[in-house]
């Protein structure tokens, strides 16, 4: 299995996917600010990976940490968070990892900073772990929903490469196929930065997953067509009415579902919903620079100085949504307040 | 005006539209299989502009024939149509020209060779005259639907490139801005050949009409935040009831504009409407080959041996059309019929 991030002697190891599929490299980060860049410049990407990327990224920030008390050491971190948090903002998970790390810290004030640093280490790379295993868990519950022959189309990447492994939107199909059902996927290229083309095909290709794929502008002729069975798609941030930002694009996905009686499935880990946002108008949207629209692989392909809109996500009311898929099961938009309560009595 | 094609010292002149907007050049064509080649490939492009080509392609091919009597003059002809009919199914414009160019010939066939092929010419720049005129009555009954103020969105190029010049979905908003009207325009990009980012964008900025560039995943957000006002599209083969056949991507354009209640219209020269179609099922809808998807000026964007679906056409039903805009007025899609009419009566 594809690991686009993991924790290697001392140093954070990430694939870099903005090179994806025509190379395989990864880059070795020895420093905190690499980490920061590393999600920023999207050669780690995909909401629950830049999460472990975070928690990674801090846990290695804490080793160059000269302080004693915890106090100081608490204080010395606060630069190392700030950088992390602002790297990107529409993906909740940054926020949730730190959030985390912080906890575990303030409840182990007690310890004194090298055991802290070690702490830090192990949290991220359980991080990681538990990932791998709440993707298979939202491929168990979501696997129900495809039928042997179903063929699903999915936007941007939420594989393998946009977790610790396994994927969200695509561990239903994995383990539809692991329970020998014949499954075809459509990937939607994914404009501007072609996540879909460059690493959910490539990815799904790898694992022998039957892939097309389309530009996004076909998604509506194959489903006008009767080619398509169901749609799943993962989540940057879903909000407490289960409102889901995703991928620009994804919106009119859900908006095409529709149209055609097709259900419209969102993946969600719950660390990706955010009970503090009571729907999607709140949830901040990034924006992003004129060259992800204007240039492709360095080529320009629009004239020079054209005014540029480049939203990078867009927000899918509830409404769209037929089922919520999380690790904890599965939910219609409108009871997934619920998962809050069920956090509470765990 | 930018001219993307006109008939110049015997030869038929065409701006390379495959090179834009890097580089401005022009092919010269001296025999028909080069301007069929150009249709093919895309030097030309746009449903009234390849009519045009194909007309200056048959009176291209035309001069070399060495034929003396009109049986022997038509039946070598025969060839030279059917290469250039070969060359792209959907737009009903190369079969319009071309059946045009046959009734000419067979209402003069009292006539020598030498005359015939200077009909020929001379039809064939009457085309090009008529067309620019017919966009400009397009632009007059579109422009009713602009407000000041208003922002349109626009796939693919239908433009003054996309035709003799003025352009036919362009046509309304340029009308508009001479009107003194403060209009903006939105350029959805139109993935896999970039007719918005390459051509639709270009052409606007050059003649200082306001265009911002979107990819195609962008036009529904766009559209929740209430930032669009109108769509009009054009289309390069509408069929009597009123489907709409038009680049890839206009159908789902058609369907997020009813999803938001924004009106969307069809920019249609008579010449693109082809009553003897009942609807839009029985258009013949062109696959082009995976490379249009797989890379982009050379450089290749998805893995090696990926199955590509590349649909370059889809149908928008009558239902999703707010109204037709052609040159003799403006007809609700099931209307369409008594332009058949008015026809017989002009």
């Amino acid at each position: 299995m594809i690991k686009p991030i993991k924790w290697s002697n001392g140093k954070v190891r990430m694939l870099d996917q903005s090179k994806l599929p025509l190379k395989v490299s990864y880059i070795i980060c020895s420093d905190y600010l690499k980490v920061a860049e590393g999600i920023k410049k999207l050669w780690i990407r995909g909401a629950p990976a830049i999460g472990i990327a975070a928690a990674m990224g801090v846990a290695l920030g804490a080793q160059k940490i000269k302080t004693k008390g915890f106090d100081e050491f608490y204080k010395a971190l606060q630069p190392i968070f700030s950088a992390i948090l602002s790297t990107r903002p529409t993906a909740v998970n940054i926020e949730w990892a730190i959030n985390r790390l912080k906890k575990l810290l303030l409840s182990n004030n007690n310890l004194g900073v090298e055991k802290l640093k070690t702490l830090l280490i192990k949290e991220a790379n359980k991080i990681l772990k538990e990932d791998i295993e709440t993707n298979r868990a939202i491929g168990k519950w979501g696997a129900k929903f495809i039928k042997d022959g179903d063929t699903i189309i999915t936007h941007c990447n939420a594989g393998s490469l946009a977790t610790g492994g396994y994927g969200t939107a695509t561990a239903p199909m994995r383990v539809a196929v692991e329970q020998g059902k014949k499954i075809q996927v459509i990937a939607d290229e994914t404009r501007p930065v072609l996540q879909g083309a460059r690493l959910t095909a490539w990815e799904l290709m790898k694992d022998r997953i039957p892939v097309t794929l389309i530009t996004d502008n076909t998604a509506g002729a194959l489903m006008k067509r009767g080619e398509i069975d169901l749609a799943i798609v993962g989540t940057d941030r879903t909000a407490r009415n289960g409102d889901v930002a995703n991928k620009i694009g994804t919106y009119s996905l859900a908006i095409l579902c529709k149209e055609h009686g097709i259900p419209f499935y969102v993946a969600a880990p719950t660390s990706s919903i955010d009970f503090s946002i009571p729907s999607g108008e709140f949830i901040p949207i990034e924006e992003r620079g004129a060259d992800e629209v204007t240039h492709i692989s360095g080529c320009r392909i629009a004239p020079r100085e054209v005014k540029v809109k480049n939203i990078a996500f867009d927000v899918t009311p509830a409404k769209y949504i037929t089922a919520i898929i999380t690790e904890k099961g599965v939910f219609k938009p409108k009871d997934l307040y619920k998962i809050q309560k069920l956090k509470i009595k765990n």
